[in-house]
């Protein structure tokens, strides 16, 4: 028997049919399916954690897994092998081995993740679990000006939806926040050291609220003082897509 | 009552459950779906007919429909009331009166197909069901030349399937054939009079031939002339798209 090594996944996945990535005791969810798959292909049982949690309906492209076991298979045999036994709304595009102390989730120093808002006059077919339908004609250069103005380090706290700490900080950077309109399709791009729950989705909603003209850019920049109110809407999840997640040193090598 | 009026509607829909556009005696169709929501909508009967059949699996973002009936309803709200009675995957995106003597299928003078390749090394799980996985990376460039080759008036009976009527003329318009890259993604977009049977479907499967480097742009085009042979594949329907289907006079104001 081999030694167990440390893995790490780079993982794709269409969310529309799990009850999220982190496993649950009666829905499927990504780490489920995971789970099931590596234990089919390795024929050992491990346990898979994600640097970051992504909530039902969400989508990923870039989800990092990690994970211990002494498979004989090397990753890219190992990936062969889980996109063999995945079912096809999971997908695995790297495998890598990774150091013993890897952790995907307190090690990440950047994640990127990409709303898409379909912003049409009637509701659309193809993308109706990619994307928010907007009917509402949004005023993109409006979105981007708001978006500059929450750059950079805040107390990100008056986006957050209840934490599982209280006690713990809700200080984080964001780095970039860029709102680009192609055709019918508006998609929000956001980079941060890290995010809180429901963070993106809130700061989405709130932004197509400027968007819509209810809300000026300096009022959306007041939201984080708590110094204004939003209609509170929350971006619904199928349109998140988690994009990709940044390390120290990049652990997919050729794919990033 | 009112007097019948004919109708056309500018469709988008997602094939993937669908035995393709036209009625069938027993699986779910475009057709079937949207005759039953107009029946619901109006409470009245019509025949619905299309601009250009698509096969199971084969999606739309501009297809075409037409049909009479004598519904009090106009346009816009009939878009309305279809789109709240179809299913997720197909919606109405404009509605409009058109003459008595519309043919969607036979007064339309141009249309437009595009094919999607997802060019990865590995399957992709989002685009599973709207794109192609072609895992070898493709020679985008040789593709473009082999396609540009095939322009113009020619006998396109050597990329068709079996003809409904072998009597019927297979000289065909091709007016624009572009292949593009974006990153993993390769599409392909053909414009012409009118298509044969699976006509793109064998075009773009051929065309990987080449972009693998089986075929020289001058041996694709030699196809016509069933000069060269290819490995005969087709391109599987579920990276297909119907874009729009062209009219002397366009039908849908301020859409196309």
């Amino acid at each position: 028997m081999p030694e167990p090594r440390r893995f790490a996944l780079l993982l794709e996945y269409d969310g529309t049919r799990y009850a999220g990535s982190q496993l649950q005791a009666t829905s499927p969810t990504v780490q489920s399916v995971l789970e099931e798959s590596l234990q089919r292909a390795t024929g050992e049982a491990s346990r898979i954690a994600f640097a970051g949690r992504t909530d039902a309906g969400v989508h990923a492209l870039g989800q990092v897994a990690s994970f211990v076991n002494a498979t004989r298979l090397d990753p890219e045999t190992l990936m062969r092998a889980l996109n063999a036994h995945l079912p096809g709304d999971v997908a695995v595009r790297c495998a890598t081995y990774v150091p013993d102390d890897f952790d995907p989730r307190r090690q990440a120093v950047r994640r990127l993740y990409r709303y898409v808002i379909a912003n049409t006059p009637s509701r659309p077919a193809l993308q109706r679990e990619r994307a928010w339908h907007v009917a509402a004609l949004l005023d993109v250069s409006a979105m981007e000006e708001a978006a500059q103005g929450v750059l950079g380090v805040h107390d990100f706290k008056a986006f957050a939806s209840a934490l599982e700490d209280p006690g713990a900080s809700t200080v984080r950077e964001l780095m970039a926040f860029d709102v680009i309109r192609d055709g019918s399709s508006v998609t929000c791009e956001l980079t941060a050291n890290a995010f809180l729950p429901h963070q993106v989705r809130r700061m989405v909603g709130a932004l197509t609220d400027v968007g819509r003209g209810k809300l000026t850019p300096a009022q959306y920049v007041a939201l984080l003082e708590g110094a204004a109110s939003s209609s509170g809407v929350t971006a619904p999840p199928h349109g998140l897509y988690l994009v990709r997640v940044e390390y120290v040193e990049p652990i997919f090598k050729g794919i990033e």
